[in-house]
């Protein structure tokens, strides 16, 4: 058995980025940008008041000093004359500073008669003009990779950037196995259950950016295995459910192979999730997930997730952890790393006591997996833990 | 002015639930489940096996003991016989434990050969057995309102559930306001510029499960703004952008009074955002937003995604607040509740220098909106705040 960091390694290895397409900003939150955007203007373009007001000459801002207005500057709309000595040009927010004025008085500071404004004795000391390319100037560039949050989107809207490149959506086909399964709203026989892994698992992929097919279920003879892998010949990354332990029904591993897929490993040092594999199936990443639910939903989040931020062109790296504190004092762990289903409490961490891996409903009722070292000895409650957020 | 906490149950009185709908499990992760759903049978349906190995009767698993193998159980195939003394039938993880066999010896503590097993001398003490209904029941429920996560949709595909009620997606339509704005890609005047909030604001209710539509620029005229709204009159939440400031040249509030909106307040006093206004507009909330870009993401994040969590059948809570540490000193806060912009780094939140509203390259840039109450007195590195991530 190898660990699982070094699992990660391999299947990092099989991954590289998708290529990259042109969509519109209105599309584009969420998806990973992909190589930087520059700014096609500055902003603000001209000198802008920040305020309602009046603008004229700082120099001539004294208490009780009287102007006489000459026009007036909104939004969109420029005062196109210049403002002289003893002149003040009504304001509003967001228009451009006329030529010859160098500062906004509030409009909270002024009063006014017909044309006349007076400034009052206390005045706000602030000039209330945003300089040109305060923000940014053409040419800024917005750095990739990164995933384009909604403040992202505003910059690149105000940067005149109507179309973005971003990487296009992995596509990611999944294959449960097993006589045992059917697909929900069917009726199952005596001895059959639902799928269940690929319906959780298409959730999990879709939420970081992947395009998610699923393909029939296969049933345990080569014969079908290789007709649903012939259905999954244009994706990016196969996914496996089940079939990949070592008892005799399970072909998965057989059938890919004589495919041609070429095996990185076999089994992992955690718990749940022990049997995985991982290879090249063509011009497709496979990955082979356990199936027992909880470990091919853990599978998906320690594995699977971090190959597809790769595959989006993101950093390579594990699923980011957390600290906390334990609610409760938990065992020893044994030799493998253990991801511990856990609700977060008011008092910190607290593990489940059942964490047998065939347990949905615990890990339905989890906000959080626990990760625990091997041979990590047994700890109280108060003591710090790493964490993934799920 | 009143307060953040005051507005934010003004927004909350204002909205309601929007109805209930059925759409495929497959489709329903991130949305909000709308009433408790029931398990349509029970998991695992029957005791089963969690090992690969052999089931025979617990009271002859003696050290050394011998058995007759005298079938096999997989996953989808049942022993449809019964286990005698004396006998053992190969099993596979998930089959049905057979008739008469009360453990499962797993294979790594047998030896075969041909038909006969015998047990090693040092046996695994545990049965392997999962009982019927371990995971679920029939009729047990996931309670609702909740945001089905990934694992939520793996229990629900596993308790038989191809169809689940949700909350449909409320309908938001955003206006944005100003003769200076077009639209990113269009060609801006010498004093216009970018309509940027609208996208910004679009990319984080569509998060949040709105299905959002971007209306036509509205010009500063009552008319454009009329027919303009005209076009939003079967949205459930209108949010205009801009033009709710005391301005002369800011209609929007005019003009939806004249449309009969019954406005519920003006001003909140936080920053950023000062200028902010709710009521309702025919069978539609309505929040009109500042005009800063800041201000109007801000307003967002505080106001408008509270609210529409609450149409989507959640709790009326304000944004979730986290606590954490500040990497650097900062100033007292003046007499409005101040958002401000952040990084999150290794030493902890530093929030930036600049924070006036107009700058999205710094929201761009920011991790958290650190909270800091009116009059909040000045902090020290190392003191805990409270903080949105964003």
């Amino acid at each position: 058995m190898i660990t699982v960091a070094q699992a990660l390694e391999h299947v990092f290895a099989l991954v590289a980025p998708v290529d990259i397409e042109e969509i519109p900003l209105a599309q584009a939150a969420g998806r990973v940008l992909a190589r930087p955007v520059s700014a096609k203007r500055s902003q603000p373009p001209f000198a802008a008041s920040a305020m309602d007001g009046y603008a004229l000459k700082a120099a001539e801002a004294e208490p009780d000093a009287m102007f006489k207005v000459i026009g007036e500057a909104a939004a969109g709309h420029a005062f196109e004359g210049s403002v002289g000595p003893g002149q003040a040009v009504r304001i509003f927010t967001g228009a451009p500073i006329p030529d010859g004025a160098d500062r906004v008085i509030i409009q909270e500071d002024v009063g006014r008669t017909g044309d006349l404004i007076s400034l009052n004795r206390d005045m706000d000391e602030g000039f209330h003009i945003r300089p040109a390319g305060g923000d940014f100037v053409e040419g800024a560039t917005l750095d990739a990779p990164r995933r384009l949050s909604p403040a992202n989107i505003a910059l690149m809207a105000s940067m005149n950037i109507a179309h973005v490149p971003v990487r296009r959506r992995p596509v990611v086909a999944i294959i449960a196995t097993g006589d045992e399964l059917v697909m929900p709203g069917e009726t199952p026989g005596p001895d059959q259950i639902i799928a269940s892994n690929s319906f959780g698992l298409k959730a999990m992929l879709e939420a970081e950016g992947a395009e998610v097919r699923l393909l029939p279920i296969a049933k345990d003879t080569v014969a079908s295995l290789k007709a649903v892998f012939d259905l999954a010949k244009d994706a990016d990354l196969i996914l496996t459910i089940g079939g990949a332990s070592v008892g005799d029904h399970d072909l998965v591993a057989q059938v890919a192979e004589d495919l041609g897929m070429d095996r990185s490993f076999y089994k992992v040092a955690m718990r749940p999730g022990k049997p995985l594999m991982a290879g090249r199936l063509g011009s497709a990443a496979m990955v082979g997930l356990p199936g027992n639910p909880v470990s091919a939903m853990v599978c998906g989040q320690i594995f699977v997730v971090p190959a597809l931020r790769v595959m989006l062109g993101l950093e390579a790296a594990p699923a980011p952890r957390r600290r906390g504190v334990l609610a409760i004092d938990i065992d020893a762990n044994g030799p493998r790393e253990h991801y511990m289903r856990a609700r977060q409490t008011d008092e910190g961490l607290a593990p489940f006591g059942r964490q047998d891996s065939s347990l949905l409903t615990i890990l339905s009722d989890a906000q959080a997996l626990v990760v625990r070292p091997p041979n990590d000895p047994a700890r109280k409650a108060g003591d710090t833990v790493e964490y993934l957020p799920i």
